[in-house]
């Protein structure tokens, strides 16, 4: 049983956060945020699978190969990517100031930053602020952390649970950004701009941890689209502290799968936040596609159908114009049949047979203006399912991503 | 040498044409044409690789089957995909309709469709109206024949060309319509709502037409992206009537050279037609990438780009944000290094080095601020090039697409 508890970063056993202004954004909103560890942790992460990555993502990857570290620092409002050497220098000395801070090892703090690519980073800025984040650092710090890794989003998110491995209660707690510039593909061989750190109490092997992260992931993050631009900073880490002094979860086990399960719904429920702040949106959009050949084939029909401009602004207008979810499945390149395919909206049968079911309009317009729309598509192939997330392409969207550099 | 002339599929001898409105659009606009040639054609075409595709693909595959085709019957406002069973009959009897009025074999017209998917072809209202088409099928009947395929465009789409092929003028004309729903695929295997008809008086055989076409569409129709959605009734059809009585062009001459290049400036100059008549648009970007290791690394990169949402936005709102250049780039897939690649924006090199290239701000939003905007991307890796021509995304695009069913 996974028990949603209030909290993020901080609800776990052992971890601190804090997040300040040190001067990067424009207005005077936090933009750095420290997450902390009081024991070193096991560490994974997933990152973009762009092949233009920041600087944080590719010393991550360095740092994570140990599969160990001890705290995180992240800062918005810039993305220090695209910024030559300098750049890449600029990343290391904002690990390494914070590693001396905290007292750890150079290559236990791992780095990030989202906000616009191309501009150097202010790194004086940054090494000011990090000895007052030290010293801000506390238990009731995750909503602080949270705020200072937001760049466009209107809400903070974050999210914890608590489930049971062996009789002790293990928590998981997280903290997210992401509105824009929104679709990931993340991979364990490190290559999405959404950030998601996430701490746990629990004790936990790295290849079980390893491999929960990347189950979590395909199910979550890898499934949302807000604009269908794949950022060069998105990433995922992970750091468990063990002190929750369960038996450790070994991969394979039934643990295991437990504690896959509870980070799957807490990454979900992140990347859904993410999809109901996106930029400019009005309506929240789930599509399921059962009856596939394989999984994917699902995750192609239903990633395709959520990245269609057309079908967005058809969103947008509260036109249930189901044309446009055929084609753009049809698009995606998986095995199907127009001729099987059965697409129904909010639970009303519009396809089948090849051809539309005779609805009146009135009952479809009436599932298109509700604010959350379920989209069911049935490929009559197969057993394999899988469910994206997406949101409408409002006329708000095109004018805020059209602002001078956001 | 490629003579640019004026006209469109009637420019070429032995071609004529009509265009009327028949009922299916709501306002009275001309909404059927008909292309018709004196005597019978060699013929082929290329086709959407959406896996929906609607009737009139699978009839044109089967009548091109045969190589040979004299007529094209076409509507708009109504795109006949995902009718069932009857919508294939009624396009069946729009094609078998034509040929008896025309006193043609069933099997010697092409059909097409381009409009609303999923909703009952008004089949009688355009049986009525085919007889009347042939009446006024005249050599002055192009632009009637261009009007009548329109759907949300603006402007008329027609073009033509002479050249000369040993000794003979040999015309090449055609017409074209797309605005929205524009990011063609397509594959002579049958499978763009672009349609293009393109008629010549060449005498040429067979695979030297197919191997024309599909040359002439890689590099124009293929190349171009309005809003990334692939439609389920794309298509280029050609009719060659052997009129200009030149020796027949038989491929891999230097004939059937110049006759693909003279076909590809015609389908070029249609296909940046559509992108400039773009649904919203404001502004015409070309974007050419060189230095790729394969000319498919090169079409990747240029794609992306041309279909990232975000860099769309930064066209509309005239900001020269290149962060969103290079990160699409990297999201294509196609190998590129990050520290190697140079960005230009209309002459200004922004990005080499894996860093920015110090610019003055106003120089660069002055280049975003016109019209016509020229991208490169040097991949500094090989040899091969690509171009993709694209529109910026705009409020209207949304405002136009979320309109109660377009």
């Amino acid at each position: 049983m996974v028990k949603p508890i209030r909290g993020g970063v901080t609800a776990p056993v052992g971890f601190k956060a804090s997040g300040v202004y040190c001067g990067i954004k424009s207005k005077k909103a936090k933009d750095i945020a420290l997450i902390y560890s009081e024991t070193p942790c096991v560490a994974t992460g997933v990152f973009t699978t762009n092949k233009v990555r920041a600087s944080c993502v590719w010393i991550n990857e360095k740092i994570l190969r140990r599969g160990k570290a001890q705290a995180i620092i992240a800062n918005s409002g810039n993305a220090n990517c695209m910024t030559g050497k300098s750049g890449f220098e600029n990343s290391k000395k904002m690990a390494l100031k914070a590693a001396k801070c905290l007292g750890l090892k150079g290559n236990s703090v791992c780095v990030a930053s989202t906000g616009i690519i191309g501009k150097p980073l202010p790194i004086s800025k940054i090494a000011k602020a990090i000895p007052i984040l030290v010293k801000r650092l506390s238990r009731a710090g995750s909503k602080d952390a949270a705020l200072g890794i937001m760049t466009t989003d209107r809400k903070m998110k974050e999210a914890a649970a608590e489930l049971n491995i062996g009789g002790r209660n293990v928590r998981i707690g997280a903290i997210a950004k992401g509105a824009g510039m929104i679709h990931p593909e993340m991979s364990p061989a490190p290559h999405a701009t959404m950030l998601c750190f996430v701490t746990t109490d629990a004790a936990i092997e790295f290849t079980a941890l390893r491999a929960a992260l990347n189950i979590a992931t395909q199910k979550s993050f890898n499934m949302i689209t807000i604009d269908g631009d794949m950022s060069t900073n998105d990433m995922v880490l992970v750091l468990a502290n063990g002190m929750a002094r369960n038996k450790k979860i070994v991969q394979g086990t039934k643990e295991s799968k437990i504690f896959a399960d509870a980070l799957t719904i807490i990454l979900l429920s992140l990347a859904k936040l993410m999809v109901q702040d996106a930029e400019g949106a009005t309506k929240f959009v789930e599509i399921s596609v059962v009856g596939a050949q394989s999984e994917k084939d699902a995750r192609e029909v239903a990633r395709s159908v959520a990245s269609s401009n057309l079908f967005k602004c058809a969103l947008y207008g509260s036109d249930p114009n189901w044309g446009r979810i055929a084609s753009s499945a049809g698009q995606s390149g998986a095995r199907l049949d127009p001729a099987k395919m059965k697409i129904s909206l909010g639970g009303e049968l519009v396809l089948q047979n090849g051809g539309p079911v005779r609805k009146k309009e009135a009952v479809l317009r009436r599932v298109f203006r509700q604010k959350n729309i379920r989209i069911k598509i049935n490929l009559v192939l197969g057993k394999a399912s899988a469910t994206a997330y997406t949101c409408d392409l409002s006329a708000k969207y095109v004018q805020l991503n059209s602002a001078y550099h956001t």
